[in-house]
């Protein structure tokens, strides 16, 4: 590496690209053939340099497994750009389907606006130190790997119907809050180990059925739920099935004619 | 901002986390508040570095709209690394299930492997001017994503089963070569449109069955599939009812006591 401008450069990169994921300044000194002392430096310099910006931290851990690491957030401008996008694709009353729903499975597919969302949660739970995320498919998937991904945690996915790939499963049948059907939830025993901490990461909340039986499924293997948060909550029904859940918009009217919806 | 290098600690962070988005020099401007031959200057020694770190490039567009994009690469080592570490993961034998399957939705939900695999299918389809990526529910979402993300293109999920809030769906009944059951994919009208070149992103392909049936799909609607790739193929069947596509691993060998797979 040429100068200390184009290491700090590449250090930049590969922090940002791999966020909250621990480097020792070793890992650094070996890939530009530089000096600890330099590598300092260097960090001190991003470290200053996102704080200015506002798109993180560098959080330093001292010790012989220590190192540094990129504690992303959202600049305070760019949250309020994409919220108020989100808020106004997703009152767009073209997104109104028959039988009172709506039309956002596309929002739950574009990266713009998955990782956006995602950095929001996590920032809310980046000192909750779990373990892992649970989400059940499909439409959350996406949404939950990006939270696992800004967090460096694995992710398990709950399925509806669970598959000879998944090995041995374990599962719920459980009556979704506003269909009243049964349904049932399967989690591979492989995906999960007893007495962990786990967030739960969902794109929706109606009733808050399937996320009472999700926490119920971890109940049973000493798994602690340290948070959940869902992308859009339904402001109906009132009374939900779980509590302590936060969310990023509130959906607060789906007729066949109007959407209204606003950042919580 | 303070100075040079704090001016590309921060550029860098921005342009990692989101490849492929084009960001015109004025987008920096006004975020450093610094004279368009400063920037110029930044995004010259960032190519510089990244090149040099082999971590991808810097590509930059001319004209009123033009801008520079991060285009990243996996440096050689990091690849065969992960190569070698997924490798090992998966012939372990206590992946083995009862059937002739083995366990690898760990993997397939794991950000570091995930973003490592989906950053080598990038790199095959980057020149490929896609317009979105497709793939079919459940295991190969996160993958799916991942490579949306890199490549900065919409995701479009087709699903075995239709959900009212999928809104009109375009449905294909076809026989899955593995275990000739019929089987049904949908796809929301809303994801897709005529005309467009489509990605087709999986996690495995046995018979090919499942992917013939998405470019019938797409093909139903002038869209042109411009690649296909998968992280895992089977060996057998060996003549497979697709053809022209990639894919990471080859899955040799799957009995009761032995698992044999080998990069591609």
């Amino acid at each position: 590496m040429r100068n200390k401008k184009q290491r700090i450069a590449a250090m930049c990169a590969v922090l940002a690209k791999n966020p909250n994921k621990l480097y020792s300044l070793n890992y650094f000194q070996e890939m530009f053939s530089a000096a600890k002392s330099s590598i300092s430096e260097d960090a001190a310099v991003i470290k200053q340099a996102f704080e200015d910006v506002g798109i993180g931290r560098i959080e330093t851990v001292a010790g012989a497994h220590g190192g540094i690491r990129y504690i992303p957030s959202m600049p305070q401008a760019a949250r309020v750009l994409l919220l108020k996008e989100l808020t106004e694709k997703m009152t767009d009353t073209s997104r109104i389907l028959p039988g009172g729903y709506m039309y956002i499975a596309d929002l739950f597919c574009t990266p713009y606006y998955v990782d956006g969302m995602a950095q929001i949660m996590a920032e809310w739970f980046v000192g909750a130190r779990a373990d892992f995320i649970v989400t059940v498919e499909t439409k959350g998937i996406p949404l939950a790997m990006s939270v696992a991904r800004i967090l460096n945690l694995p992710l398990a996915i709950a399925r509806r119907e669970s598959k000879l790939t998944d090995g041995s499963v374990f599962s719920i049948n459980y009556l979704s809050g506003s269909s009243r059907r049964l349904q049932t939830m399967s989690l591979s025993k492989r995906m999960i180990r007893e007495g962990t901490r786990a967030l739960v990461i969902d794109d929706f909340i109606a009733g808050g059925g399937t996320v009472k039986a999700i926490c119920d499924m971890l109940g049973e293997f000493m798994i602690e739920v340290v948070g959940i948060a869902a992308a859009i909550v339904n402001r109906y029904p009132q009374k939900k099935r779980i509590s302590g859940y936060r969310a990023i918009f509130e959906l607060e009217e789906l007729s066949e004619t109007k959407i209204e919806i606003s950042a919580c």
